[in-house]
């Protein structure tokens, strides 16, 4: 079985893209390498994956010469910058929603007849209903990102309903684990390395969040490739959550800092942040699929990459241009 | 006050247009004239309407000049071809949600802050909720045509949300009326014109419709524009429906014929063709609004236009390239 990977050199990319080579799938590799990292795929590449830098968005007509053949696409290729959407308020649009198009474009025109996409638990905005089922109320977008990942899925749903490809959309809360490398661990450990004796989170610090590990997601997608549903909508998240506080507690703790905490204040840390994130979690805990990490354990194994990942913590946030 | 009108040539647009110049306001309107027609506007432009010609989807900073200094933006134009929408798959995507994403940001960087949008009760896809609620359950798209509507109208929440622009979304069942051109009525008509004795339909003719007559929509636009929500969606439909057969039985009475009817068969029309539209109507009527027309006038009325209009019904359908 062949499967493309999209964004495939990126955390969730590169982690499924390792699982599926070790569970015997032929498997391409296509990223632009704006965000993802080249040293994620090679141990996927002595095993014989192919790579080829490709842009979703950019090269529609490659994308179809490239998705030929395959049996399945597992689409992760994304902008995932929720906090500074309002400073490029078009990426999203055109990595996001355009390049989700063209990736559905492509495998109606290719005829590949299965497709994963990675969604979010932010289409669901400030939903009143906590934990949040898949069918909760007509949601209203608080965020760019959101809106960009509601839009591709309206747009997945089309081509599955309209029969043209099966598709799959996990909407995930935040994932952590090896190869994490944006979001509030990283922010949080590289402002302690900078400075052990002071933190400063951004809101309130009583933002509550669920968090899974990325090992548990890649187990859910590999299952999800041996369905074939016309169209399925499953939320990926643990039965617990957290504070941002709670979690730069376990940050601190692992690696031994007591730091003086400063806050900048308010219910959410950015415009469009959602103070309470939580999922439902039934449909996909029906399919069999049951989380191995914990919340605390995904954030320490998180921290625990990190401190041994000295080149990832020390280089600069990939520019997104 | 000022407002421009996107689409304004358009079915809708026109007729807004001219309630707009007739209560006083100061009217742009910008249209492509790829479906819109130049003399929908001529008794506008009589009374001083300005008219330019502009794609919201090709020229984004054309739009931003254009938009300077409007105190709220209706933003109509838009590709409505429910029906042929696979033989065109990216046609939505660029007329529906890159230029409402264009038009958003020329509201935002222009300071225009305010905007009604017209989306469809096609978003609700399929919904098991009839009469379908504005908070219906998280709905999955069956056209295109639905899926770039829904798409425009996270982005509109989004920028809304975010307090760039206080934004009200329409969902609109078909309309009928004066200068209605796309639709079965006009199918219906055409058809019967050539020949009288023969009406074929599409599906078993029992899908079941709801329809508003135009006039009916622009009173309610015209009151959102007193209102300044943060955001709201209002659906916007009769508390009635009928089914294609007898929308087609007051076509054939209203023109005096009897024709044989043939079914193509199958509960839907066309792939992504919804049987069953009924919107509830609730939060509209707690505004005040109450529709002046039924079912069957607005049917008839929109007959009675389309005989009394003879360049309209004999030219083809305009090609919308």
């Amino acid at each position: 079985m062949k499967v493309v990977v999209t964004g495939g050199a990126g955390f969730v990319g590169s982690n499924l893209t390792d699982s599926l080579v070790a569970a015997g799938f032929d498997v391409l590799v296509l990223d632009n390498f704006t965000t993802g990292f080249r040293r994620h795929l090679e141990p996927a590449r002595l095993a014989g994956c192919e790579v080829v830098e490709c842009d979703c968005y950019l090269e529609p007509d490659r994308l179809r010469e490239l998705v030929a053949g395959a049996d399945a696409i597992v689409h992760l290729a994304a902008n995932a910058d929720v906090r500074f959407g309002w400073d490029h308020a078009r990426r999203d649009l055109e990595q996001n929603v355009v390049a989700t198009h063209n990736v559905l474009e492509a495998a109606r025109l290719a005829g590949v007849k299965r497709l994963l996409f990675s969604s979010t638990g932010s289409v669901y905005g400030e939903c009143a209903v906590v934990p949040t089922p898949e069918n909760a109320p007509f949601p209203v977008q608080t965020s760019l990102y959101g809106a960009s990942k509601a839009a591709a899925e309206a747009y997945v749903a089309a081509y599955a309903e309209a029969g043209q490809c099966a598709a799959t959309v996990f909407r995930f809360v935040s994932l952590l684990g090896p190869r994490y490398s944006h979001g509030h661990v990283i922010d949080f450990v590289r402002q302690l390395r900078a400075d052990p004796d002071h933190l400063h989170i951004l809101g309130d610090g009583l933002q509550r969040k669920s968090y899974l590990h990325v090992s548990d997601c890649v187990v859910a997608m590999m299952a999800a490739l041996e369905r074939t549903p016309r169209f399925e909508v499953l939320n990926l998240g643990l039965d617990e959550f957290c504070t941002v506080s709670d979690s730069a507690g376990w940050i601190c703790g692992r690696l031994g800092v007591d730091p003086t905490i400063t806050y900048s204040g308010g219910d959410r840390g950015w415009v469009g942040d959602n103070p309470f994130i939580y999922l439902d979690t039934k449909e996909i805990r029906a399919t069999g699929w049951e989380p191995k990490f914990g919340l605390r354990e995904a954030v320490e194994d998180t921290v625990e990459y990190l401190i041994s990942n000295e080149w990832l913590l020390t280089q600069s946030e990939k520019s997104v241009s």
